[in-house]
């Protein structure tokens, strides 16, 4: 077993006196930095005796995990210039943002994004003033600091960056400290099962650092709390070898540290030598570190008279400074500070000393550099397919049937194809891709798996292009570290359990909108979604499995990054996913059918369609091109479909009214152009559903939703919404359209209650519309079976 | 250690021949009825031979995990009668519903709860019909199941739930069957970690059943291709002693199974005696156990020559049996379900035979009658002080500022006092609480920690009352255990993460709703979210912890369930909090501030208030009771001081202007009355907004919620909202309103730009207003610090 427990008695001491001392130095540098922009507003030198009139007013920001962060930078610098090795660090903890932002300061990058931050008194004194200031930074690393590719802000998702970063990247290595408060979260338990994924001689490795520091906020860590022998086998258990350095006297944990890291850098070689070489992919037991070591290290030990360091008390800022806390914390702070001896540290124009700078690696080799970490830099487009090629023949509308989702599962197929070298482009999901009809992605790729295989697995490799683990967390965990290394993905899920990742998509939609106000940064390759196995056609599943509300949620963040479609048919939904995997810095979500259903345009009209967004659909239409007596529209497949049927028994039985059927692809459409880059004018939106006809419209979702982005429209007074309303459960597909009153006969009774004086006509049709309605209902209790009903389905053309 | 790894050649042979015999007869009994519910229409006891007319159109169901949990549910039965014990089953691999519906109707309870589904041919028939059959029973065990707290939908949190089911239950024993599947989960895969938080002397027991069958739908699962000594590891790791049960040969299986839970209750026994007679409360290893056995275990060996049982394919319906399917797979559905020998297992009135049926335990030790697991049996009111008595004294609006959370943590502080004996009300917290300034109930009460604890933690104990885990998922799922077991309790969160949980929010929400039209079913408590830290207040942290879209996804679920609050005050945020602890069955969403803010209302006019949900504030107005110029509307504390700083500057430059100031707390008084509950009639909201007025909204979410509520009002095309639009990140409260066009001065704009004619002196007040906002964008560019503005907050009444 690779194993060895370092503790404050190394055995060996792989570090020089004056390597030692100026690794020591770098640190305390790395630290004073740190404490100065939590305090200081000016005298950043410390220069002169320290005043109030130097300090900030308002203390912000989080001491407690950023001098163990620094200490690890540190040493990461080290081992990267020894060996010109290729790494990114993620900051997991969250708070650590004074120790990101002063390492990568040190080290030269943050001073070239940001020249204003220069490497002189002035520049420390604004880098100082900055943080967790109005129009400042905030106190977690995040898009604004050069060298992140993950926000600290949520918790939970740094080792699935850290994996998705390095799939397909061989010699990148990811440096991911994983704080034992978010060591507690969900998505952080699961993830270090990543190691089952991970192909390593075509991948690239990740070392994880747990870093103990003992306390969340103010209440312990569960993983600092448990014996020494539970961790390590727990650590174990998930599948890596764990390097231990604990303790917290500077001198001993360096060496410590050294020793650690040397050990884990020639097993990570010797893991990938051996998979390279030899071929064998085997999955091999991966070290990783685990560093100890006291909260808020180095800092305050106490604060009026109660323990701080090593303490929950060290989490924020540990000591109050200000004209209304104790006198004696001014010199407190003073005495901190000066323990850094920044005199020895930065010269007298507040540069770092040559022979610590020169510790840093250089160019590309400092992780506040590295290009991984703006994956726009390295981003190139997919090679795909024409989508044209993969089209349904729709010979008249409603014709033939079709799976879209299978349909799309082929152009898939050959997107997978096409970039398998260099891979680029992957297929994401929680093993659900067979489930949501994609399985031709299986024709081209496998289902990347390095754990045990049986012989009646299907798919399975080392080397697979699909990843599918039951986390709906780690496949979004997992693509966003991909994207934002600069590559490309797709993320298949249910539609009602992708609200798991509500929060994920959050943070990457923030992310997004901040990077695009960042000059540095790099535009990334959309997120895209295909939500299938829709609230309509649940079957079995039932109530559990109904929710469209992804959609509700997605559409709060800002219009500039989200993107929303709802294809009706196969040819349609090609040309959105083409459209979708072209795009950039979008989060794109996909809703589709999987089952098989009527077909409605060629792929010339599909095209034309999906481009526009929105359109009237003549073929279905009655209105002449002339003004209707009502708009029926629709968005999503089911809705579509039963739209359809509306117009098909309008047509039958008053061929006299003009019916208009409008049918909405791209749901932003619906929104002001003002308010989404989507958006339709005024004009083109009267135009199309009128000013003051009634509309009903047959919607995919919350209907209320179509209510919010319409609310500002000419006729919204007129604008009746039928969608999913909480109802049904284990159901037909058609009773669960009429439990929600969905259907094509709740439709028609809608036209025809809002259309004035339909006479006669009109009463009878009513008639036999709920006489249809008792008729299912009847039929429902005493039959229930679906078949019969299917054969009712197909839209009268 | 306490282990023993029991596989196909037991050492011992607790059953004897009888017993093996009869305790097999009962686990084929419920494989009968498992597979009986995924095929059979008709034909129920096989009396005649099988034809398709007896078989179900549609084919719908999972086999998979069906066997596997029937044999689990078996043998709990046997140490549940031997041993007299109060236990509940939670069925955690998801589709397990034919077992769990099997199992129950065997032992009786099914039919105790739905007379029809009768112990005889005619019930059996009813049975297998109604399985995922439209208008029948989903495939998972759900609120549906007798016995069921817990529902296999969604993935991930029955291990959290057994806890949740366990705290302060010191008899209760909750076996939670947890699929490999499932355990790839965030969620679950965190919640091993539960038992650093159970006390063993007041709280009852969980007994984890690793259940590894070896597929997901179409994957293999992680822990089923791990070694066994990573898997051993990695239990050990959690802190539990695990028993393996492994193999597939039934004879030898029953025995191994058996032995394994006589060593385990026995441990179990071991460990709360020594804790409750010693007082000894250190952290045990509990037992639990791993079954390994096959998918698909005693289905069809292979299907068209290819493998089934034991593989993937055994996932949903092994066998296609149609008219259009292969012939003779008939014939092998036949062979297959007479290998359970049902002549031998039910009388000729198709009754199970009475040697098996009293393998059953009786009365409320079946698990599908135990009370837990229909917790509003069991759910008393909780003693509740007096809100009144923690008022804050209100001489004038604004003429104080207090902490909103701070004085309901006093409030809760005495709740969970008077609710000490019997313990019955949690509060449940992501190490946040104090962060809340709910600080207070740790004066009644300590966080509950039963893993190791240093001499600088605070509040501590293995008997506290706050449950504090750095998992939202966890901190939920605990929490609807509790509430499912017939508790109280309440989950204090920051605004944004509470996201984390959208997912778990839908599902609980999902039960409520389904319970509420099961006659069988009592009432819960309610499940009370805290959310504070708000979008408005994140000084340090910025944007990522800003996002008010909880209450958007909140809404979307059953008007019947959901109810949303934004006190603007304290003495507000008190009544609400008294309001939403005595409320039954809803999901009560409380959105408040923790930072001091002006007070607005005493008590009394607090509780007035908030009866209402929502009203004219006539100390504001300058309406004077007439028809205004101009409604300014609120919602949520910091909208509310900025509507009514912006009424202060009105009435101060433009005496003249009539503006009523309308504050709203329960946010879904502006849905209509047809639509929710609470809505106001047409005629109540009219009489506030006017019809026609202009109405400027200060909310404190996305704005457009507003409008998604309040679309088919009258005065729709007159109302403003202004809310937050995802501006703004690190910087000052205020600026926080400016940016996102919510602060006083924005409010006024918009008054002066919607009521017409105002003349020389609205120009001259808009040209002062735009001024302001100038001075203040040149403020925060060049100064930036928080402190003086707030002076400048104070309302001028």
């Amino acid at each position: 077993m690779q194993t060895e427990t370092l503790t404050e008695a190394p055995v060996a001491t792989p570090l020089t006196p004056d390597m030692l001392r100026r690794i020591d130095a770098y640190w305390r540098a790395a630290n004073y930095l740190s404490v100065g922009q939590i305090y200081l507003l000016d005298n950043p030198l410390l220069r002169e005796p320290l005043t109030l009139a130097h300090i900030k007013k308002m203390l912000l920001g989080h001491w407690g995990t950023t001098p163990g962060q620094n200490f690890i930078y540190t040493h990461l610098n080290r081992v990267i210039k020894a060996h010109n090795l290729d790494m990114v660090y993620l900051s997991g903890p969250g708070h650590g943002g004074p120790a990101v932002v002063a390492s990568t300061y040190l080290e030269g990058t943050y001073s070239e994004v940001y020249p204003n931050i220069s490497q002189d008194a002035a520049g420390l004194k604004r880098l100082f003033t900055q943080f967790s200031f109005p129009g400042g930074i905030s106190s977690h690393a995040g898009p604004q600091t050069p060298g992140s590719l993950h926000e600290g802000g949520e918790l939970g998702y740094s080792l699935s960056h850290a994996f998705g970063a390095v799939f397909d990247n061989p010699d990148l290595i990811a440096a991911c400290v994983i704080g034992d408060g978010e060591a507690e979260t969900g998505p952080l338990a699961t993830a270090w099962h990543s190691n089952k994924f991970l192909n390593p001689a075509r991948d690239g490795a990740v070392l994880p650092i747990l870093h103990l520091n003992g306390y969340k906020i103010s209440n312990p860590t569960v993983l600092a709390r448990i014996t020494h022998e539970e961790l390590d086998q727990l650590l174990r258990g998930y599948g890596w070898t764990p390097y231990f350095v604990e303790g917290h006297e500077p001198a001993l944990m360096h060496q410590a540290m050294a020793e650690a890291l040397d050990h884990i850098i020639a097993d990570l070689w010797d893991i990938q030598l051996n998979a390279r070489e030899t071929g064998d992919l085997t999955r091999p037991r991966w070290p990783m570190l685990v560093l100890r070591s006291p909260k808020g290290w180095t800092g305050p030990a106490t604060v009026d008279g109660r323990p701080n360091e090593g303490t929950f008390r060290a989490h924020q800022v540990p000591l109050a400074v200000s004209a209304s806390a104790p006198p004696e914390h001014l010199a407190q702070l003073e005495a901190w500070l000066r323990s850094y001896k920044p005199e020895e540290l930065f010269d007298i124009n507040g540069c770092l000393m040559p022979e610590l700078a020169e510790l840093a690696p250089a160019g590309t080799r400092r992780m506040g550099a590295n290009p991984h970490a703006n994956g726009g830099q390295l981003l190139r487009d997919l090679r795909l397919p024409d989508f044209c090629d993969y089209a349904v023949a729709v010979p008249a509308p409603g014709a033939v049937l079709a799976s879209d989702t299978a349909v799309t599962g082929q152009f898939l197929r050959d997107v997978l194809r096409l970039n398998a070298e260099p891979r680029n482009f992957r297929v994401f999901g929680p093993d659900e891709t067979a489930s949501n009809k994609l399985e031709a992605v299986f024709e081209a790729t496998n289902r990347q798996w390095n754990a045990e295989v049986e012989a009646n697995d299907e798919f399975l490799s080392p080397d697979g292009g699909v990843l599918e683990m039951l986390s709906e967390h780690q496949c979004q965990g997992w693509l966003e570290g991909y994207l934002l290394t600069g590559r490309h993905g797709l993320f298949n899920s249910y539609e009602a359990f992708v609200h798991i990742v509500d929060s994920m998509f959050n943070q990457h939609a923030k992310w997004l909108k901040l990077t695009l106000e960042i000059p540095w940064r790099r535009k990334l390759a959309s997120l895209n979604y295909l939500l299938t196995s829709t609230v309509w056609r649940q079957d079995h599943n039932g109530f559990t499995h109904q929710d469209p509300g992804f959609i509700d949620h997605v559409i709060n963040k800002k219009a500039s990054i989200v993107r929303v479609y709802l294809p009706p048919d196969a040819n349609c939904l090609l040309s959105v996913m083409d459209h979708c995997l072209r795009s950039r810095h979008y989060v794109n979500v996909i809703v589709a059918g999987k089952h098989p259903g009527p077909q409605w345009l060629s792929m010339d009209a599909a095209q034309k369609h999906c481009t526009e967004g929105i359109g009237l659909w003549p073929w279905a239409s009655t209105d002449a091109g002339q003004e209707p007596d009502a708009v029926l529209a629709c968005c999503g497949d089911v809705p579509t479909l039963e739209a359809l049927a509306a117009a098909s028994i309008l047509r039958e039985h008053l061929p006299e009214l003009k019916i208009r059927v409008v049918n909405v692809v791209d749901l932003l459409k619906l929104q002001r152009s003002t308010e989404h880059p989507h958006g339709l004018s005024d004009a083109d939106y009267d135009a199309l559903f009128t000013r003051d006809k009634p509309v009903v419209f047959a919607f995919h979702g919350y209907p209320w939703l179509v209510h919010r982005l319409t609310y500002n429209r000419a006729n919204n007074q007129h604008l009746h919404v039928h969608g999913y309303r909480e109802e049904g459960t284990v159901t037909t597909a058609f009773d669960m359209a009429v439990l929600n009153e969905l259907d094509r006969f709740h439709l028609v009774l809608d036209v025809l209650n809002l259309v004035p004086s339909l006479g006669n006509k009109g009463a009878y049709l009513k008639q036999f519309i709920k006489d249809k309605l008792v008729e299912h209902k009847l039929y429902i209790t005493h039959h229930g079976e679906d078949l019969p009903e299917i054969r009712e389905w197909t839209w009268k053309g």
